[in-house]
């Protein structure tokens, strides 16, 4: 299945958001399809509604019903895997529902089990919108935990990578009050090495990091918090450098994110969301792209949300998700060393 | 006591730290000297061990002891106040002791005793060593906290400003899982009022606000979280709108921050310490001055720590001090609306 470019899945998304019209436009976009041969997991009746209603001009790609996907069928060309999840005349917009949560689920298992069958190299994903998601009964909080259960990952972590910042987390999507209980040595240390073996494959050398604190000033010695850094981040930092790895750690978080800083490591470990989305969204907002490091496929995706208030008026911005195919063109060639683990 | 000229008492710091050089550096800086009379609070002798230290050329500026400045003594120039606090010959450079951390709170003790006798027309404060502050017995995690029992203040806070961005806080030197124990409609209210009136006296207009949320993507209508966000940032966003405060919230906290957000709000309000720090330093590292809001006096400072690694080496940059007495002098004619609540 390895060819020169590579055949990337992409998930249409919740079809209420702008997942639908950035898919489109990357299913023509001269830089997309120079790079990689792409396989859109969508509904064609409701991609066809997206175009009329934001005046795009309509697609010249091939459509394979999923069932006739599955079977045996040799990738050749661009295509629209037309998976029938939802009833496109009863979609609105911008509308949270549970018919889309499903269907953006849909998507993506369809193009999870292409990727574990090998018949594509990767998946990038377009957003999906965690209320619909919730609302139809699917139980993760995101796609980090969808794809981790779907592929029967090991270990796994969100790490949100541009040419400017790249931050991986411990924890993504809990409350602010799970984060503590949520801290072992042994994750803090699995994000390590999951960050390292990512940062190898892309820059290919070895990557230098950083991992933060929990608690103001990293704790100041114990002053604040209840000695996290010492009992989690201590431990993991020096058995990865043990183990070879180039990283430093706890890092006061408040510093760790400065011009200065930022020109010290190539990739930075936080311990929850908003340690690690606030300062990337803040450098690399439209433009970076959310990787999920650990699974036995390539996965990425665009690092901004569904948008509802701009969905289906073709305002949508498409640079996060070309970016995102970017990126897991350059990864599915050699693959995640290490993933299957 | 009023001039057109305040005075402004400058605290030292902790002795081992940057805070005597870049003091040293204001008492003779051409901007300080025009906009203010600073009135250093520190040691004579550990100043001019500094010097001989860090090369620098000598101050010339009158030195009174504390004792006869604490009596009938009017203010004419600018002066170094010998506390007689330390030891000089003792102090080493870069090392934490109780020492300094007792000399760098009898400095914040002279200046606030002057300010509330209206000697002074406000502080501004060289950084001090959370680790030796706490060495030497004195219980307060920062100077927010000082100032705020020294003065009797019935509500403060702190807020770091630039011309970039602008946050306040919530709850500011505790541990991470301290947080949400500390939140109650009240407080959020509490800061989003004294944030209001704080930009009020610096901009001359009506400020424009945002509050954000605890948990990731502001909770998810309750996904994350305990529902922080509506049981106290909401509902305090609504009685402070009530009150005829420009103010939106809960805000997503990792969208909040980005260029075109910032834009939309002249001041951020944020519920834990690196919610605010960490964006407000990736955007003005050395250049940003904190406030303390609510007191019965002018306090602002410096935005950095003591800088052990590079103390007594003339190295230090002085800019956030003097952005910090350049705001104090702007705020000090007038003094912050209903500080003395």
């Amino acid at each position: 299945m390895k060819t020169a470019r590579p055949i990337l899945g992409l998930t249409m998304g919740d079809p209420a958001g702008i997942g639908p019209e950035i898919c489109l436009r990357a299913l023509r976009e001269p830089a997309v399809l120079a790079g990689c041969t792409p396989v859109l997991f969508g509904d064609v009746a409701l991609l066809n509604r997206v175009i009329g209603s934001a005046g795009m001009a309509a697609v010249d790609c091939r459509v394979v019903p999923v069932a006739e996907f599955e079977g045996f069928f040799e990738i050749k060309e661009p295509l629209i895997v037309d998976c029938g999840a939802v009833d496109a005349a009863k979609v609105s917009p911008g509308k949270i529902s549970a018919a889309c949560g499903r269907a953006a689920y849909r998507y993506i298992e369809h193009a999870v089990r292409a990727a574990l069958a090998e018949k594509i190299d990767g998946v990038v994903t377009a957003p999906i919108h965690k209320e619909s998601l919730s609302l139809s009964g699917v139980e993760f909080p995101g796609h980090t935990e969808i794809f981790t259960a779907l592929t029967g990952a090991k270990r796994s972590c969100m790490m949100l990578h541009s040419d400017k910042l790249t931050v991986s987390m411990v924890t993504t999507h809990i409350g602010y009050h799970e984060v503590p209980g949520k801290l072992t040595v042994g994750r803090v240390l699995d994000v390590i090495e999951l960050t390292a073996e990512a940062l190898r494959g892309l820059l290919e050398r070895e990557p230098r990091l950083g991992v933060c604190g929990l608690n103001p000033h990293a704790g100041e010695h114990g002053l604040f918090g209840d000695g996290e850094e010492e009992k989690f981040v201590g431990p993991a930092v020096k058995t990865a450098r043990e183990r070879g790895i180039q990283v430093e750690g706890p890092l006061a978080p408040d510093a760790a994110f400065t011009a200065g800083q930022r020109k010290k490591f190539d990739g930075i470990v936080t311990l929850y969301h908003d340690q690690g989305h606030i300062p990337f969204k803040m450098l690399a907002f439209d433009t970076g792209v959310n990787i999920t490091l650990g699974l036995p496929i390539i996965r990425t995706s665009v690092d901004h949300g569904t948008a509802f208030d701009i969905a289906w008026q073709g305002r949508a911005e498409a640079s996060s998700l070309f970016s995102a195919i970017h990126v897991a063109a350059s990864l599915a060639p050699g693959k995640l060393k290490g993933a299957s683990r």
